[in-house]
């Protein structure tokens, strides 16, 4: 671990890629783009770095990317669907930062019932990296089947404030293990050839509906994601076809492709209807949808335990989404918890589906 | 029609909006953006100005499209999955140019197989529009199962020297008719809500794979396609995926879903698979093509008449290409043509292709 503290923080703020915030009554700071060794999302709060969690490369292909990325044993654990959270102690109160680094109003408000931070009575100094996923999130479409409802944490890095890189892997399972943090399932440890075993910890993902695999040294962390992962994303992602970047289904498709390639299953008829039910059902529930409401829109549920966090959260939601409408619903207190739900609107699949079905013209 | 003639243009020129470009020892000018009033492609030869063939605005409903676009009687023609090239005669000579404004090298030379153009011997005023189509065409990678080999030339407009809009339809059938142009197929005329004559038209079109159908009153012309069409230019543009702007296929799989959704048949399964083999199919022929030639490329061949056009062809071709390479493989006469071969390498899916399947990294 290389120091990592406010020398650095310093030189984005001369560039002008800080941004101040506010969270209740704390004042703090977020790195807005990737700068050299200082990725998006660093924040400073109190005089205290908490670096972004950076880019995570991707492998297209299971066997020949860990032989050639890792040069010795490695781990490999799961990827979770869900969100990425950083989590500090701060002032006393515990904090979760997005990726994108804000203050997260939902998880910071739901850490109690997440994670005992009770690591952090111990090292205040550390940072838990974790993936929260489930139906009641407030920002993806998609989750892990394995989480029923509301949502749950699962820690996969431990970093230090005022500090780059990563705790190391032996340290953080012990500690982990220690403190009863809960984890992303963790497949065991690999030889770089070891491929039968690595089909093997694959197979156990796709059976339980698992995103794919992140392969990590100490340093190096490396992801490969499942063909039914990039199903999934499809099948969620066709209602906001237009308000995605485009390549976001090109990616996809692509890695799907690879992935059945490698794996001796892309001539598959079961494969070709799967890719096309994704499309094809995607947008057959959203036409329906559209016609039964009148709009596209999905809508969100997530439940909270303060008033004020629920309504910061639909306050940073509308701040995020760009030229999506977020729509509250309702917000009630039922069985002790804030129920809120909320819509997100998708302003350009709306018109084009408002000209194109009352026989408008596109010129495209 | 409006005049349209040298006084336009000069406020392109005005603009830097114009290229003075070279076809044998003809100099000429063309247009290079959109302009208001004035299309990309429009071309100043010899002191006449060819306008460029405007976008078609496209509908993504038949019945809604017809009834909304049209207040009375329109003509249903077939569209023609080729390239479009407007013919005039100049200082004597018959020229073809593309879409963009190019006197096209391949198109020019082989004028006299694909239309006998006594009809400007008539009228120099006129220009024929057309579309050219066929598997040895050396610009589409697609082209129409009715177009068995070699290039067929389909008229289906005309316009005048310096004016904008078309020569009204009833004129042109006559003319068409007259002069024995090789037409575009004309289905008929239909008024706004003959949904099912339109239906049957639509049935035959597709019967013939053909790609769809353009409405035309005198001066509307609005393009309609079918599901067909759009999983063929899935099919045969996955080889370069990456080359394409990556809304090539979000846009496809979307009317590819309206028309499914119009037609009732979004929930059969065949469509499904279509989709899902268009895809995939192509993806597995592509890392077949990769594994045994070392490259994706595509092979094009097409015949000419003399040997300086299909150098000039190539010149064109590698003028237009960007960063895809042309590489000449051969060109040699026999049987009466200079047979030319080339291949279209793609350097996106290339390098990515090289890295993936060696266990490279890719940020996304």
């Amino acid at each position: 671990m290389k120091v990592h503290g406010p020398e650095s923080f310093e030189r984005a703020v001369r560039r002008g890629r800080v941004q101040w915030l506010e969270h209740a009554d704390l004042r703090y700071e977020r790195v807005t783009d990737d700068l050299p060794g200082l990725p998006r999302g660093t924040v400073r709060l109190a005089g205290r770095v908490i670096r972004g969690y950076p880019h995570i490369g991707r492998v297209y292909s299971l066997a020949a990317g860990v032989q050639r990325q890792f040069g010795g044993p490695f781990w490999a654990e799961e990827k979770i669907n869900g969100y990425n959270v950083r989590i500090c102690r701060i002032q006393g109160r515990d904090l979760a930062l997005t990726r994108g680094g804000f203050v997260c109003p939902f998880t910071t408000d739901r850490l109690p019932d997440l994670v005992d931070t009770a690591i952090l009575d111990s090292d205040p100094e550390l940072v838990l990296c974790a993936e929260v996923a489930g139906p009641e999130n407030p920002y993806l479409e998609g989750h892990p089947p394995f989480v029923a409802e509301d949502v749950q944490l699962f820690v996969f890095d431990l970093m230090r404030k005022d500090r780059s890189g990563f705790v190391d892997l032996e340290e953080k399972y012990d500690l982990a293990a220690r403190w009863g943090l809960p984890q992303v399932p963790v497949y065991g440890r690999f030889g770089p050839a070891d491929t039968r075993g690595l089909e093997g910890a694959l197979a156990r993902v796709e059976a339980r509906g698992g995103e794919g695999l992140v392969f990590k040294a100490d340093q190096v962390r490396v992801k490969y994601v499942t063909g039914a992962a990039a199903l999934d994303d499809i099948r969620t992602h066709v209602w906001n076809l237009m308000e995605l970047p485009p390549e976001y289904f090109v990616q996809r498709v692509l890695r799907l492709g690879l992935f059945l390639d490698e794996h001796g299953r892309i001539h598959e008829p079961g494969a070709r209807e799967a890719l096309g039910a994704a499309f094809l059902d995607g947008l057959a529930a959203m036409l329906e949808h559209y016609r039964a409401q009148g709009r596209v829109g999905r809508l969100f549920g997530c439940r909270l335990r303060e008033r004020a966090a629920a309504e910061a959260l639909i306050e940073h939601l509308q701040h995020a989404a760009g030229h999506v409408q977020i729509r509250t619903r309702s917000l009630l207190h039922r069985n002790g918890w804030w129920h809120l739900e909320f819509e997100r609107i998708y302003p350009v699949i709306n018109g084009i589906l408002h000209e194109a079905l009352r026989g408008g013209v596109v010129v495209d």
